[in-house]
């Protein structure tokens, strides 16, 4: 008889790691977890829908395994801080809880070994399609943690990588019959994202950075949540955007302002720490895209005239 | 236009609770939250999901959105810690992210400031169904939480309150026209539960608890559990059970033994500490149900026979 307390051990032993561990998890009420003396706890959650973030009969099990985790500890990354561990809550159809489940296991084991990010614990229930919501617990050293909110009038603007990447590669993989597999940079940026930790550690910890957040919804639909939590406007150039280098010319300035699901980081620099930023970073390219401006508005320029930026990146509750 | 940041923005308003907030949340990419020295955090998640977990005709929005937390905040208890704040991931169709979904936010600011567990942060999508996941984070005094796995043979157990009264009250609830309202306790229990808070943190204060668990799916499937984490078997006794005043005899056991979402906690105690332990604790009666046995079996005694207690009480996956 297969029942939730199977489906728990099934969990449990994918997520059996061999070394000691700094949570006690699976198997009680709640999870334990120590925290480290003189660090902020961070808090992040993230949704992974069927048929929204991910599709059955095109994302392979372990693509989807990988990316769930992959996206919510990209959230840490944009605080610079360091993933410890996860809670997994997951809902699936009974006919998926056996290969597929497995396969699934299979990916995540894989992101949080990658990401060092052990699974701590969760929630499982039936449900006619595939509900995964993850909990990040992370931590940054006291005060170090960067936010959305300390961004200046003066300040630069960089991203890491490549930004429309991932989209282009979700086009790409449109084209394939069947499962989605990886054959181009830009596709298994789409099928399996890697947060910027290394990045976005260094960057709150040399204090470089005066703002930051992740990339997941597109330049265009993030960057006015950065403007608007440090109550400021920028101007951005579109030359500057570090493109898809396999899409047309016009093509790619549009996937880099709108495209999501990139996990590259936004952040503001101050003038006087420009000289300690490299050109990159574990080779990452970090590209100056602009700069933020006291006047509360977001400015595009392209072809040497300035125009507002629409927004036009992932919402899910647009009316039209 | 409705779009993502202004279902954010009711959030938030509706979060807002005027006092200073140990927690740094909403409106970046992760919460920040500063742990009490000396104390282990406690991270727990819990899936609220429409037609499973509750029904959208049936259950008003702000019953919806107490239980949602007040389960969550149960596992808390059942470690016997504090909760400290909690991460809402909320997916709901467009067309209830008006008066319904503020009607939800007042029910959870009121359980937010029952449980004294603050939000801080979270994630929203749009969906066809609305799906709930709550993460809450709570502290126990470093070496004071609870576990499923300390019960000893010998240990007595326990259980607070009254078992299988909120299945009692789901079923009068259905007999009422239109959304339910709680005419009696039994009825109240079901729609608006109350994690046994003091009384789990007092029995970790005092150490008086060797093992503890929440009933969430009912006695027969929770009470296997502790025993499998512990390595242990047990015997209850039928006519020991604290039953549901209002229900006929024969059906009282049923619902006490089956009955699920009391959120009363579950505990066994050496009886060495038995005299330490009051008949109830802030009006929350006490109840010996029965002891924790060596032999790994689950035996029911009633009507003085035993007999092996069969599992009936909720899982999603059940096959039959």
């Amino acid at each position: 008889m297969r029942n939730e307390n199977t489906v728990v051990k099934r969990i449990e032993r994918a997520a059996r790691s061999g070394k000691t561990t700094r949570c006690l998890g699976i198997g009680d009420d709640a999870a334990l977890w120590t925290p480290t003396k003189g660090y902020e706890t961070i808090l992040t959650c993230d949704w992974f829908l069927e048929g929204t973030h991910f599709l059955r009969d095109k994302h392979p099990a372990g693509v989807v395994g990988w990316k769930c985790l992959a996206r919510a500890v990209s959230d840490i990354a944009a605080m610079g801080g360091e993933p410890a561990c996860f809670l997994l809550s997951l809902a699936v159809p009974s006919s998926l809880t056996g290969n597929w489940l497995d396969e699934l296991l299979r990916g995540l084991r894989r992101a949080s070994r990658t990401f060092h990010c052990e699974l701590a614990g969760g929630d499982t229930t039936q449900w006619d399609r595939v509900l995964i919501s993850i909990t990040v617990i992370g931590e940054a050293r006291k005060g170090r943690a960067v936010l959305r909110s300390g961004a200046r009038p003066g300040d630069i603007l960089f991203v890491s990588g490549t930004l429309g990447e991932a989209e282009f590669g979700l086009r790409q993989l449109r084209k394939q019959r069947g499962f989605a597999r990886a054959r181009i940079v830009a596709e298994r940026k789409h099928l399996y994202p890697e947060p910027r930790l290394a990045l976005g550690k260094w960057l709150a910890t040399k204090r470089l950075a005066t703002a930051m957040m992740d990339l997941s919804d597109g330049l265009s639909t993030d960057l006015p949540r950065l403007c608007m939590a440090s109550s400021v406007g920028a101007r951005i150039y579109a030359s500057s955007l570090p493109v898809c280098p396999l899409a047309k010319a016009q093509e790619s300035t549009t996937l880099a302002l709108h495209g999501g699901d990139d996990y590259e980081l936004l952040f503001a620099v101050s003038p006087s720490k420009l000289r300690r930023l490299p050109a990159s970073f574990r080779g990452v390219r970090l590209t100056r895209i602009g700069e933020v401006t006291q006047e509360k508005k977001l400015v595009l320029v392209e072809n040497g005239s300035a125009h507002p930026l629409p927004s036009g990146g992932w919402d899910p509750f647009r009316e039209g």
